[in-house]
């Protein structure tokens, strides 16, 4: 039995941060960026490469990828999850020239448990919790289910 | 660049216990109350005024906001969520005075990854994993699917 | 008021690990079996007696249950919950030898925030995020949803 591994501790580095952000450890934040005034709960991820605006509250224990762009004073719910890989050759990419971006609007709303495939998202729009979202949103409205249809 | 932020260490704080409660660390539980013989499972976090009953198991992950009552002998799965704030006005509550409550009775099963927006929910309930329950439950049952609707 | 309670720490203990595996801590791996040039990322949970196979990426967040077998190749995405208790007396299992068996063949891919009750997938498939898994998938192809189904 081998008991020889590499661990590595979830960290904050690398990250560019506005002014008054607060965060909450433990959580896995690196070579991303976070706008001034904006929150991070625990257990969060957030990967190289996304942004987030200012005004923000991301909740605990949402992940972020690679590719995400997030506006002003969006709220970010609990266990919300973005997705950047479509496994389109039935693999992971495996290079992040095959990812894919997501843009969502200031002001948006995502509800806890929220699954969002890459995808822009324009201003107006709140999301259902546990919503799973597969294509654009062009419409302000609120959205729900899965996968997630304008409700109102 | 900015590398100044407020970093806040999650932590077990002006929680009221009852008798032979155990934790798994980290997570993230504030001025709630949990009962006797409860178990709360690792990456938890469980909010200000949350009451949790006795004989109850709280498995990791899951996120217990400000307004939820949990009885005895209930089963939180892994990855459950619960929602106070319905964003009503188009954005977050901003007061507490607009969250919504949940009451959860004695003996109610909730599946993981389940997300349980303001509902009131009887006994003799069992949530099945990965629903979205958005209303009232009021008779004896399996529920599941998003939004969660009874299938037995 | 209560304020004693029993802290125990998430950890890596009693792990059988292949080589060169790399864990992002914090997470909560127990008695369970990871193959060589596996990632586990941070937020996780594995427990006892579930098996990992090679090459396989474990993403943030996931929960791995007693009782699932995840082939070699396989990516996890994060959120992803597995379950082995269908609480189908009405009330947790209570005792191992009622909790039910999962199978994930050589390279199946499982999008994030899927939650997969206990089911048998064959090689060739790939999980849609935020589907809900309920029936053994006996044929290659792409399935979504909640329940999940072919879609592709």
């Amino acid at each position: 039995m081998s008991v020889v591994f590499n661990e590595v501790l979830a960290s904050i580095r690398g990250v560019e941060f506005g002014e008054q952000v607060t965060v909450v450890s433990p959580c896995n934040l690196y070579e991303c960026s976070i706008g001034s005034y904006s929150f991070i709960g625990p257990f969060t991820e957030i990967q190289k490469g996304a942004i987030i605006g200012e005004h923000c509250r991301i909740q605990s224990h949402s992940f972020i990828c690679s590719m995400v762009t997030i506006g002003n004073h969006c709220f970010i719910g609990h266990g919300v999850v973005f997705v950047n890989d479509l496994f389109s050759e039935g693999r992971p990419a495996g290079d992040a020239s095959k990812w894919k971006a997501t843009h969502i609007a200031n002001g948006v709303l995502i509800g806890s448990n929220a699954t969002i495939l890459p995808v822009k998202i324009c201003e107006g729009v709140t999301i259902g919790a546990g919503a799973v979202v597969t294509k654009d949103i062009k419409e302000p409205g609120i959205y729900a289910g899965n996968p997630a249809k304008k409700i109102r």
